[in-house]
C-alpha cells in the first residue's frame, strides 16, 4: 500500500513520491502544483496524493534511489535537548533536571538521507549518534494547547541527530557548530502519515551501531512530551507547515560510554522508530 | 544615487528595488528571474540592477512604504554571541572568555523590518535590545580562509537583535526560545553593497532608546572580528549565497543597566552603524 511519502532526486532533479517501503510512484510530475512535501503538508494533500499513487503504475524501486531529507527545505529544525531519563546525569555537572527544555536549531544542510553516508569531518572525529523521532508540523499556528498539540502534527520521520562532540562545548552558550556540520546527521527514510497519537506518545526507539544495541528507549518516558514541545514552541514562534521539531535521544551516546566510542567509516548506523521504519546510514571522512 | 537594496511590500506582493535613501526605484517587475535580494545575491547581478535603477523612473517614496527585513528568505541567520570587551563579565558568571565564539540561530520570523513595531510578548515584559551589523553572504563556501574571508560578503545592513532576557535562561542550554519570538527584532532598513574591508573593520554602532546612547562601540574591537567569524563558521556549514552573519553587540544592553530597563510600548530604538544608516523601530504589545 503506497502509504507514505518520499523525496529523492533522479539524474539531478529533486522528486518526491509516494512508497509502500519497496517501490516509488513518482508524484512531483503528475502534481505539478506542489513543487516539494512542504508544499503537499502546506496545502492538506496527502490524502489526494496517496490515492493517487494507489491508482498509478510503480515508476522505481526504493533500493538503489537516491533519497533527500523528506523535507528539503523546512522553514525551521528545532531539536530538544535533554529529554529523557538519565540524560541530564550524563552532563556531570551537578545541574538539576531544568525547569524548560533545552533547544537548538539545526539546518538542512547538516542533515543527509537514508543510506549515504554520514560525513566526519577534518575538524573532528568525535562523530556520535543520536536517535530520535521526528514531527513534521501540518497545520501551522502560535500559542497552541496541549490538548490540540497533536492536530498539528502532519508526519512522523526518523533522525539520526548525529553531533561532533567537542564542538558542542566549543563556547560560552549554546551547542550550535556541534550540531551543525555538513552531512553530520540523517532523516529519513520516509514520510508516515500522523493519525494517531500512540504514534508519537507510545513508540520504541532503538539505535544500533554494527549490530549493538545502544539507544533504547520509549517516548513515553520523554521528560518534555510532544504535545509539551508543541505547546512551548508555539509560545514564542510561529509554527508553519514543514516545520519540524527533532524530539529528544535517550540516554547511551557513543560519547558516554567508558571509554567513548565514536563512529568511523566502516561502521553501520541504524535508528529504528516503532510504526515508521528503519533509518540506515554509513560513514565517510570529508573529502 | 541608487546606490543600496531594498525589500518592501506593496498591497500585498513581496518586491525589491534600489533606493538612494529617500526614493526608490521597484526593480523586481523588471527583473522577473531575481524575485527576491538573495537571488540577485546567488547569481551576482548586483551591479547590473543598480545600474538599471540609475536610468529608471522613481516608483515611490520611502516614507510611506512598508519595508521588509532585506533578505527575507536566508537559508541561515547565524548570530554572535558576546563579541565585545566587557560582555563577558556583564554574565557574571565566574567564567572566563570561551576560547572560540559563541553561536545561535535565528528565525527570519523573529525580525520585522524598519519602521515596523517590536513586539513586546504575552509570555515576557523583558524585551531588550541588542545593535549590531549584519553581514551578507554573495560568494558561497566552506573552509574559508580569513585572508579570503571578506571576498565573501556582498553587502551590510542593521540589527536590532532584540532579546527576550529571562527566556535565554529558560534551559539547560542554548538560548534559542528567549532569541526567536516573533518579530521580537529588526533588520534593515536597506542593504548597502560591500566594496572595502573598512566598512565591517571600522564600524561605528551606535543604540540610541528615545535619544539616549545605550551602546557605543566600534568594530575594531570585536573579540571575534568578522574574518575569524566567517572562517569558524564555514568550518562547520557551507555558506550560501543570502546568509546572513549578525556579529554581535556592544556592552550596554537593558538588561544590564542598574536597575534593568526593559523595552515598552512607546520606546523609540535607533540603531545606527556608521556607512550604513539608521535602523529605527518602535515597541508594541504583542495583541
Amino acid at each position: 500500500m503506497m502509504d507514505r511519502f518520499i523525496s529523492y532526486t533522479i539524474k539531478g532533479t529533486p522528486m518526491w513520491g509516494a512508497t509502500d517501503g519497496k517501490d516509488i510512484v513518482d508524484l512531483s510530475p503528475l502534481m505539478t502544483q506542489f513543487p516539494t512535501l512542504r508544499d503537499v503538508f502546506q496545502l492538506n494533500a496527502q490524502n489526494e496524493a496517496l490515492e493517487l499513487a494507489e491508482k498509478c503504475e510503480i515508476s522505481r524501486e526504493l533500493t538503489g534511489t537516491v533519497l533527500d531529507i523528506p523535507i528539503p527545505n523546512p522553514g525551521k529544525i528545532i531539536c530538544v535537548g535533554v529529554n529523557f531519563p538519565a540524560r541530564n546525569e550524563e552532563y556531570k555537572d551537578g545541574q538539576e533536571a531544568p525547569p524548560n527544555m533545552s533547544l537548538f536549531v539545526r539546518f538542512p544542510s547538516s542533515f543527509t538521507g537514508h543510506n549515504s553516508p554520514l560525513i566526519r569531518p577534518k575538524a573532528s572525529h568525535q562523530l556520535d549518534y543520536e536517535g530520535e523521532i521526528a514531527i513534521v508540523i501540518g497545520k501551522g499556528g502560535r500559542h497552541i494547547s496541549q490538548r490540540e498539540s497533536l492536530d498539528h502534527i502532519a508526519a512522523l520521520t526518523i533522525c539520526n541527530e548525529g553531533t561532533i562532540r567537542d564542538w558542542v562545548r566549543h563556547a560560552k552558550f549554546n551547542v550550535t557548530q556541534g550540531k551543525n556540520f555538513d552531512k553530520s546527521g540523517a532523516m529519513g527514510p520516509w514520510l508516515v502519515p500522523f493519525s494517531n497519537p500512540q504514534q508519537v506518545e507510545n513508540a520504541d526507539i532503538i539505535t544500533r551501531v554494527n549490530g549493538e544495541i545502544r539507544q533504547q528507549d520509549n517516548t513515553t518516558r520523554m521528560l518534555f512530551p510532544i504535545r509539551k514541545q508543541i505547546e512551548y514552541i508555539s509560545t514564542f514562534t510561529t509554527l508553519e507547515p514543514g516545520d519540524i521539531i527533532v524530539t529528544g535521544t535517550p540516554t547511551g551516546a557513543g560519547a558516554r560510554l567508558d571509554p567513548p566510542q565514536f563512529l568511523k567509516p566502516g561502521d553501520n548506523i541504524e535508528v529504528e522508530v516503532s510504526g515508521v521504519g528503519t533509518l540506515i546510514n554509513g560513514v565517510e571522512d570529508e573529502q
